[in-house]
């Protein structure tokens, strides 16, 4: 804490010159300022946005028990030993409703917490105006401007986060586990298509071939169109480090892909086109926040439960009113 | 098809009228109407305004798996054994990126088929531009105004949907499992504070105490403030109508409790200020989109992504020009 406070001082341009030069402190200090919408934002996205595209992001996903954190610091573990700078964001979007995010599983990471090469951080999306797809996207552009080559970018939490966070990744790898549920379950949630990467952790349990099997059957009947990329299918035991490497090595070919068939330039550019609109969007919403502290919206609803209007010409008046 | 072409013809008043006193067809084809956005939305929605306010609206929530859609068909029975007259509004958040809704599950709810107290519909908030939160209460509507006295709303999906099914209901039940995932996960996934009802299914697998013992002790934890109403824990055995009974005495209690302690329009103020904003949010959205019609959005994320610009700027920008 005194530390923050001390570094409140520091200009913007200098907190960004040393979260450059690899300093922990500076780079939670700028993901501070954007998560917290502090009023320097515009400054410090200014500032980041010369230093950015050049980070892999890479997308964490899978249903909870799958071993997500488990995977993630074995993956690590692995790409530092390789000397790759790497940033780490979980993202809990646990619920909008109370305080206090549930992060115990993050105790995993701590074997990296000393590390300089490793940044690690934990995000709750909940309380955030734009959720997710406007926090994210800018601790991204930190740990990118920082210098990180690779981001991971964990979701602690379950269902529509993981498509959102296919949304913010060059990469996305599905964790699934043997008895976790079956391949109709993948399906329903969506994750078949979001996929890059397929990993079936804790193989050493009975099914692993089974999940396997299940899986590469269920992508064959996914949609890949204009897509000559075939989701790999990995079986790992995280806990143990097995199969990490391999992982490793997926991910390095995906990027090797995306690079040579321009999708990558693709993908960015539609993660740029959403993340725009999010913020825009979060404008919007705080403008129709500040109708709404005249109660002109308060009203209008009234209005719709009475039953004396609908909603959509109730909608036409409060943009009517921007 | 051939019915629906046919009532093309049949001008809005005429089929709200129909769909007032109960003729399915008419409730189909508003309901499509207003989920496909018709040109004729706005007018369906003014028809429909005078006639809604009077359901009772329980959403219907839980991971795949626990028996969602065999307790929704249960419950459908205790309550038409009432004479209650039911709508049934399935949601499937399922995936964004492909067609095709799985909604396989939805054959256990065809004893109900040929009930003409009982309207069922299934929704795909995939592909809508404000999803759930646009599509859903519109098709609410609908069923509040065809003489619905009760409409169950159950999502198909998990995650993030579970939250905003509790956004639009009265009472959210919260269903589970024995063996289905200890209480953390709940917390994670944030169901402990939306349930105003749990129900623990499949109560005749090994385990259900335990289930309910944790949970229990979990809603104990969870911040009620303000709310002198403690969630009852009923088990059931929905596949042989367990314990039903007791889920519709439950749902009743809370009815009464909304409306005794004025929760009940408070809740629905809320509800209809998100509804308003939903829609005024996917006409902004409309607009965003045309103008990157007119490729400034991507002229504008070009820009952002070669880090010559940043986001907030871009955004700016994008407002600016609206």
């Amino acid at each position: 804490m005194a530390a923050n406070r001390g570094s409140r001082a520091i200009p913007v341009p200098e907190l960004v010159k040393r979260a450059q030069a690899g300093e922990a402190r500076a780079v939670a200090r700028l993901i501070s300022m954007v998560e917290d919408a502090s009023p320097l934002l515009r400054e410090v996205s200014a500032a980041l946005a010369p230093h950015t595209g050049k980070a892999h992001v890479i997308g964490i996903t899978g249903s909870p028990g799958v071993g997500k954190s488990t995977s993630t610091a074995a993956l690590v573990t692995t790409l530092r030993k390789k000397g790759t700078r790497v940033g780490v964001l979980a993202v809990d979007p646990s619920s909008p409703f109370s305080g206090g995010a549930l992060l115990g599983d993050r105790v995993r990471m701590q074997d990296h917490a000393t590390d300089p090469g490793v940044y690690i951080r934990s995000m709750a999306s909940r309380g955030h105006l734009g959720g997710l797809a406007w926090a994210a996207p800018q601790a991204i552009r930190v740990l990118d401007a920082a210098g990180c080559e690779v981001i991971l970018v964990e979701t602690v939490g379950v269902g529509q986060s993981e498509i959102e966070i296919a949304g913010l990744a060059d990469t996305t790898l599905v964790l699934l586990a043997p008895g976790m549920g079956d391949g109709i379950q993948a399906a329903k949630a969506g994750i078949l298509e979001i996929g890059d990467i397929f990993v079936v952790n804790k193989a050493d349990r009975d099914g692993a071939a089974t999940t396997r099997r299940e899986l590469r059957s269920m992508i064959g009947l996914t949609e890949h169109s204009g897509n000559s990329w075939t989701p790999p299918i990995v079986l790992t035991v995280a806990s143990k480090s097995e199969g990490i490497d391999e992982v490793a090595a997926a991910i390095a070919d995906h990027f090797a892909y995306l690079n040579e068939s321009g999708d990558l330039a693709k993908r960015r550019l539609a993660r740029v086109r959403r993340e725009i609109e999010a913020i825009a969007l979060v404008e919007v919403r705080r403008k129709f926040g500040d109708l709404s502290g005249d109660s002109r919206l308060d009203a209008l609803a009234e209005s719709v439960v009475a039953g004396n209007d609908d909603p959509f010409s109730a909608a036409d008046v409060l943009i009517d009113s921007l």
